[in-house]
């Protein structure tokens, strides 16, 4: 295995060059937490090399959160500072660049704060983040950071030492860093998910069923709903991969259909508390009933927290071929557990999903946005097209179409 | 001793409520560097155990500015992203609070950087810092935050926990967390240094000549300079003490009146580089000449930033029965090192200085501010009347007046 200062190299020269494809003389925005220092520096080096004329690096803390949502008064937690929303706003005026690392900070921190309150502050997430998204003005990119942190969540029978390398090990696996070339590995895997995205859409589905141990649910798509990879094109043309690793084909959904009960396969981290054994039900498109084995307070008061949060943004299938799935493990980052498994997503809807930009007053809004996986070999998917008819779409993780 | 987290806590509570002062309902800007994550967190904690609404969390991170420094276009290096002064500006308006925590993060890591570079960057530093200081808006303090990295750097021939404990001891010490009550503690030693200002106010002194090995300098006063310590009151009233630990009775000097030569008895660090053995020639109040054992071109490119960056802004003087002196260390923290000998700055003047405020015009301006150490027990401080007296002021490091 490549050592961890030289992966380190890799993921950032992937990121600034294929993930965001930072472009001479842009502003790059680079959102990080405490923990990620080395791989922040070398986006930072990487973007300087690439011609940045300035990296915008913030420095996110959880715990420094844990000590507001274990302290402040109730009323001051919707607060938000008017320079997060600004800087945000300037790096989308100056059509930057940006890019996130992801991986849980301090896995767990959370565990003794109410869940109802730890829900109100989702920082550095911004209720403008959205809107900057379907604008389309930056080019963007996450990719996971590893920290021994991190790696003692996924891997707790391991030393830290050992943990850490696994964690290297996998994300070097997932983001082709071990290919000779990877961004051609990518632009490889990419045409793959384009052309599935592709066959669907030819197919025009008015509707799609998944069903499998504990899961019907039929979610009905919008007329313009398209299928989709995550190769994102802005505004001036920029092509930019906002996921890496990826490996889904996704729609927006039309939030006024969702109907029968889905079992999540995965657990996922929200809000730093872990949310496990996910049982939802939904009735025209609105979530009815949550139940978990774990965390289901924390799921609860997310979906509560406004009209939309309770309504589906996204739907993505993922296929068996992906690199994430294989490795049998919960990450608990999203960024890589969505690409393990077919998904769906609480909350906000990405314009990008739909084929007719009039159609954007259909999507859902919301101040969240929470994938939760529900795919497994198991999980059939079908499309139900305008006249009735089941077609097959993923069995057993292959495409069908 | 007592193990680092209850310093680190002693350190947060002093810093808080009688540093900063922090009341009920403030916004508390936070900077720092990463690496004093465990002190940001227990100030937080201790800021919203006060009533803070919001304690607004920056960590900087030289070693991206390291990339910036070795990488970025030169046209590039002057500039500083809005949001940055938006939010100094916030604080200012909100009348919040501001903390600070002091401390070099990674000592000699710009040694590979152009100086005349280096000197172009002074973030997290910004043009708008003076204009609120002098606008006494925000309650504030800075006070050190130890780290390993920095222990290294002050005591290079011990081993890492040693030089840390180290670190930790002097910082206690210096701090007066080694006393029952450290807040007594400091009242006291604030009453001394006032009452020191307010005998140097009295004799209404037109300069301060000082003189000893390499030293033969004669600063001129403003007629209405004022002697004072760093206990400071804000616009609404609140008083707070911008520096822990603080030593010093200092003034704020006529800009057009300083000549003669002066020569520095302690290295510190500027921009990342160790600047030392300096002598510095000044004519009219200009610095006409600078040389140094080591850093000259650094100091230089400071000093010919702008106008007011060759001349004083500030002259302080420091007694032997401070508490940072008897240590005989070099910390390169400028905090701590300008409060254990005499020292005068480059660059721009505190208006708190001037018992008149119509003479606040008449301060120096500049974007930076440099305290140089000057003083010594070999250091003579005299003070010359407006009928060309001369009147011992500090001999030995003992008060004279």
């Amino acid at each position: 295995m490549r050592d961890h200062a030289d992966l380190t190299r890799s993921l950032a020269e992937l990121v600034v060059r294929f993930g965001a494809n930072v472009q001479p003389g842009q502003v790059v925005g680079v959102g990080a937490y405490v923990g990620k220092e080395e791989l922040t520096r070398a986006v930072a080096r990487e973007a300087y090399a690439a011609g940045a004329c300035w990296v915008d690096v913030i420095y996110y803390d959880d715990l420094v959160k844990h000590e507001r949502l274990a302290l402040a008064r109730d009323e001051t937690l919707d607060f938000i500072p008017p320079w997060m929303s600004e800087r945000l706003l300037w790096l989308s005026g100056e059509h930057g660049a940006r890019i996130g690392l992801s991986g849980p900070q301090a896995p767990g921190s959370f565990d003794d704060i109410d869940p109802a309150r730890a829900g109100r502050d989702l920082l550095p997430w911004l209720p403008e983040s959205s809107g900057v998204v379907n604008g389309r003005t930056t080019n963007w990119s996450i990719v996971p950071g590893p920290t021994a942190e991190w790696a003692h969540a996924v891997y707790p029978a391991l030393e830290r030492e050992q943990a850490l390398n696994a964690l290297w090990s996998a994300v070097e696996r997932m983001c082709r860093l071990d290919e000779a070339d990877p961004v051609a590995a990518w632009e490889a895997r990419m045409a793959e998910l384009l052309d599935a995205a592709g066959r669907l859409n030819e197919r025009r589905f008015d509707a799609i069923r998944l069903h499998g141990p504990g899961t019907d649910l039929t979610i009905g798509l919008l007329p313009s709903s398209m299928w989709d990879a995550a190769t994102f094109e802005t505004v001036d043309g920029l092509v930019h991969r906002p996921n890496l690793p990826t490996e889904e084909v996704f729609t927006t959904p039309d939030p006024r259909r969702a109907d029968g009960v889905v079992t999540m396969t995965m657990p996922r981290e929200l809000y730093g508390a872990i949310v496990e054994g996910i049982r939802i039900e939904f009735e025209g498109g609105r979530v009815v009933r949550i139940d978990a084995d774990r965390g289901a307070e924390t799921l609860r008061a997310a979906a509560a927290r406004d009209d939309g949060a309770s309504r589906l943004g996204e739907l993505a299938l993922v296929d068996g071929s992906g690199r994430i799935g294989p490795l049998e493990t919960v990450f608990y980052d999203t960024l890589i557990d969505e690409n393990a498994a077919s998904h769906l997503a609480l909350g906000s809807g990405l314009s990008m999903g739909l084929a007719d930009p009039a159609d954007t007053e259909r999507i859902n809004e919301s101040a969240i946005h929470i994938d939760l996986m529900v795919g497994s070999p198991e999980l059939d998917v079908d499309g139900i097209t305008a006249g009735g008819e089941h077609v097959p779409v993923l069995r057993g993780g292959a495409w069908q179409v």
